[in-house]
């Protein structure tokens, strides 16, 4: 009986525009370029409004698809990229592809779906109308991915549109006031709307409000994660989970932080996983680890654990690249290297300060 | 019999100038102005030349320290502000206390010693001049602290100065040229002479010459850890170890990171200081962890466990700031809490890329 | 007949907290310290939330009065210091004094008014009870410079203070919810409010409404100087213009500038003053000025006569940082040195994108 | 006759890879893209070592030209982007055309030439061999601009390249040293090698020692403009003056600032041109300005007319953004607008903190 069977490959970057490792994995058929769905990529730059790596990657991922798979693959790939690569951290990208299998149907494969929103208005950034456009297009993903139970989502990732004054501009033009007139508080708020969309898809919320938008902590979705970027105006959703029809060795699990610090769900996580440790994975443990998925952010009272953090105030570097910086060496920490998707600014993305992590292994 | 006895306590700061904690436990008697002899501080600037957050500090503690103890305890201190507390790293003062006490002395109770070098000629800066002062002045705090035994030595803490603009002028017009005219260089340079000098006084080399100064890596102490600042040109060394004459439950460990993932050695000390743990220490544990003192370096080969980090390309966001936060995470993981002494800049501080770590305990 | 004398000097700087030149002409007799009512700073901070430069300087200025002055009067002197000296812009204090004189009388000589306001709840940062309170305390000022007539006000300088995490938490406690979470928009707020109170002082606007504070940037003053600091939660306001009783040879004049490139204004102002040239001031001009005082932004439809600016969209560097720098450039370009009180964030300081310019010249 | 004839366009940007604007101008046949023989840009990254803008525009125009006029003319035209557009300085590309033309030779026409080089080794960056590999390629573009006599060179922009943290490890693979390992000083040291060839090229100096570059700035040129940029590891070369052959409009000339405050030679050079003011260029005027190309830097010695400048020890902000920002200021007051390539990093390239100036005007 035919499957699909979802294949996750790291790929080390030299640069935003380094595509040199993916293309000798085509060469090596070690990927297919016609089965990617999608990439998700960290990207050296800032991570934020002014952060030209996430394009330029994007540009040279989509120039090497067409090249590969032709000009409508590489426009139906979803490419997310998150810039920042704090400390530690390592550029890369994360390469998702879906083939066709005709192994069995095993239970806890796992499944990878994708949709794309139309374009959003600038006004509509950041207000209920976003989220309402995200559940929907998760809704569709999770039916590309044959999830019919939002229990069995572990993992959201939503690309979503931030405001450029140019942008503002056009919708000033049309008499229309977007949420905000600061370009980095775009970002946040984009990124808030769309985790609400994915919580509402979820059934984490029932119906989100204007006035819920990057505004009440309190609520939020485990396993959403929302990266703002400048090269679109739409939204592209990839959602991982458990489905019907998929075979692999592949599995994946979610684990949500309470806080910045907060490791042992993680190894419990790990764990549940077949990669329990004392202490950090040993090498062969760290080998069968595929990826690792986390949102960072700087918790909104200035205190961890009841201690002052300085992420807030720090005019000169924004709280997102502390914030990445830090969990990067928590999580790197515990698995034992540095080529991890920490993306940053977590808004309803899991608990204040906290965050969703995903992680998906190769099972044994 | 008389023996000496180490109180160390850390204070959480509000600002760089904030010293109302510091005296609270004045007022309280849990600290005792007189007895002060060092403090090292957090504070929560860039860590680089222009960070002035150091000499405010430190000008705000002398203040506090002439109130409460007169102009001649205060002189004496050694204040060692290192700026930067990037991620979740909270501002904070660690103060060492060193009293009379009634008490036996206590085989490996916590020894601290003392000594200050005359000021540095801004020509002799990052040269074996520097070197050579530091580890004179080092022997001289290990025989303030009854430490015999280099081996005994587990942290020894330098403050060092750095080129201005200003400095490089006067040195000029002396007709001497400095050994950098960049003043971010010479913060490098001068902690990696400072360092140097440290690994001459415990025997760990033999000797120091002008070319291994910033250049060879292979050549390090395992228990240095330099900081430079604006606001001296002389040096302050601070010693912690095992000595003669010391009582009290205070005890002192350390591990040499071979990385900036490297957890093992700094689980391993920890659980020979009674603190063993599969994952992050518990809230008792957490107790007991009276200060952990750490070094904080991008790896000069722009890998980690060979993957590329970003932190050396990086020209918005310096080196030592990615370390900081990172490294903060990795520790703070392990430990539990932020209030951590990590400074950046590890020149010949262990291996390249890695670090020491000095951990003090109250045992049980 | 007893008449006042302003004194205005510049002293260059080496850091932040050097006094050394203040205290050398101290010693000179070239400035009474006794006599000193205001200082102005330029601090090479960044001129954003975490800039402790400028408490740094006003502790060592603080220090310094009281050695020389006693600490009445110390504490009595208006310190407003301005973090941020870009590019070619020079770090220095100008110490303005009020001496008593025999000389008669001078229409038009230099005026000097100050006066403190009590201090500000942190809720009431950024909305009309601030604008309020600024123009009682500029009306003060104004009685105590003598000046009768707003139209003989020429320049108003206010420091104002700023939100931090902790003032934001202890608003909250209080139940009260302070106008933004966000620590540096409030220092633009803050800076709003008090421009708008000047403006209502100098009967430039009739009442300031709390929306139109930070939002409407056709309602402004042209001749409201603001700084923000952390170091304070009250204001100090100093009024420079033309009011009964002084005497001596310096004159002041302002000019607005409507957009950073807006120089004529300026020009037409050092002619009427009598520096009129063609190019730049020559050396002889140059050392009959004794200040330039300026306030920077960037204007807010990201555009500069029609082209696009990309200050507000760069998310390394605010943008208060790139127009200090540019319009000192604009200015000390006319002028010909860089020691300029060139002061960033111009909310309601004339009109969006320009500001207001002082000058002060010694009458030949 | 037949004649070359020069066209010079400036396009303003929304984005470093928005080309919209350039193919607008191919669609009104105001450029054809046939003709275009160089472009410089003028992009919003931060013009150091991660500044991915250039490569982004780069790429963008590298496509766009393809498209217009075929693979081969896009490869051959030299883009040369510089990154940073501090304060008011503007994004956008000047467009360098070469037409056949059949007016007579006009003397004085402006004539264009350029030139590529091969690619450089890394260890041989900064060092003499790039400093003559330059020499050799200025020299064929004199001669493809038809410039027989040094003195009619007006401008030589050079691209070259930097050395990144692969190009060091490759070069050590090879058991070759860089000249640095610091990736940032390599972008100047390269400029400052390339610069030198400009000088030997122009007769400006007779041999260029290893030793000289980056050490002695009284050694230099008063006509080169050299730009690091990571897209690359050769040169581009292209070259602005008066030759054989040439009809057409435009005039070139050039001025030297001897600081970044000198703005009489500007004026001076305006003025030949034709664009006398005393003050700011009138609108009529500004529309006849068709280019101003400049390079900034700070002064080695901190000083800008005896007063000290900050821009040296700024660990937030390179050197380079600040002096880019305050001579953007400088020059934008002196002509109007902020649409200018002013360019970082002058080693070499004029005296010691100041530098090279080209203007092209339309002659009436």
């Amino acid at each position: 009986m035919a499957t699909r069977r979802a294949f996750v490959t790291r790929v080390p970057t030299r640069a935003p525009d380094d595509v040199e490792g993916l293309e000798r994995l085509f060469a090596q058929g070690s990927i297919r370029p016609g089965a990617v769905v999608a990439i998700f990529g960290k990207t050296e730059g800032n991570g934020l409004v002014n952060d030209w790596t996430r394009a330029l990657a994007a540009r040279a991922l989509r120039d090497a698809l067409a090249r590969h798979a032709g000009p409508e693959a590489a426009a139906a790939a979803c490419l997310v990229m998150s810039g920042g690569t704090e400390g530690g951290l390592s550029p890369h990208f994360t390469v998702f592809e879906v083939r066709d299998a005709e192994e069995p149907a095993e239970p806890g494969a796992l499944a990878v779906g994708r949709a794309h929103s139309p374009d959003l208005a600038p006004e509509a950034l950041g207000r209920s109308g976003q989220a309402r456009m995200v559940a929907e297009t998760v809704e569709r993903a999770m039916r590309d991915a044959g999830i019919d139970d939002p229990r069995d989502v572990h993992f959201v990732q939503v690309k979503c549109p931030l405001l450029t004054p140019e942008r503002i501009a056009d919708a000033r033009r049309r008499g229309a006031e977007p949420v905000t007139p600061d370009t980095l508080k775009s970002m946040g708020l984009s990124r808030a709307a769309a985790s609400l969309g994915v919580a509402l898809a979820l059934g984490e919320v029932e119906a989100v409000a204007d006035a819920t938008i990057g505004r009440d902590p309190m609520v939020f979705s485990t396993r959403a994660s929302a990266s703002a970027g400048v090269e679109l105006m739409g939204h592209e959703v990839v959602v991982l989970g458990r489905g019907r029809g998929w075979s692999g060795p592949l599995r994946v699990d979610h684990a949500t932080m309470a806080d910045a610090l907060d490791v042992e769900p993680v190894r419990a996580a790990l764990a549940r996983l077949g990669l329990a440790a004392a202490g950090q994975l040993d090498p062969g443990q760290r080998r069968r680890l595929v990826a690792l998925l986390a949102k960072a952010e700087a918790s909104s009272d200035g205190r961890l654990r009841g201690l002052r953090h300085t992420m807030l105030g720090d005019s000169d570097l924004a709280s997102t690249r502390h914030a990445r910086g830090f969990l990067g060496g928590v999580l790197a920490g515990l698995v034992g290297h540095g080529e991890l998707y920490v993306s940053g600014g977590a808004e309803h993305q899991g608990p204040d300060g906290g965050g969703p992590v995903a992680i998906i292994v190769e099972a044994q």
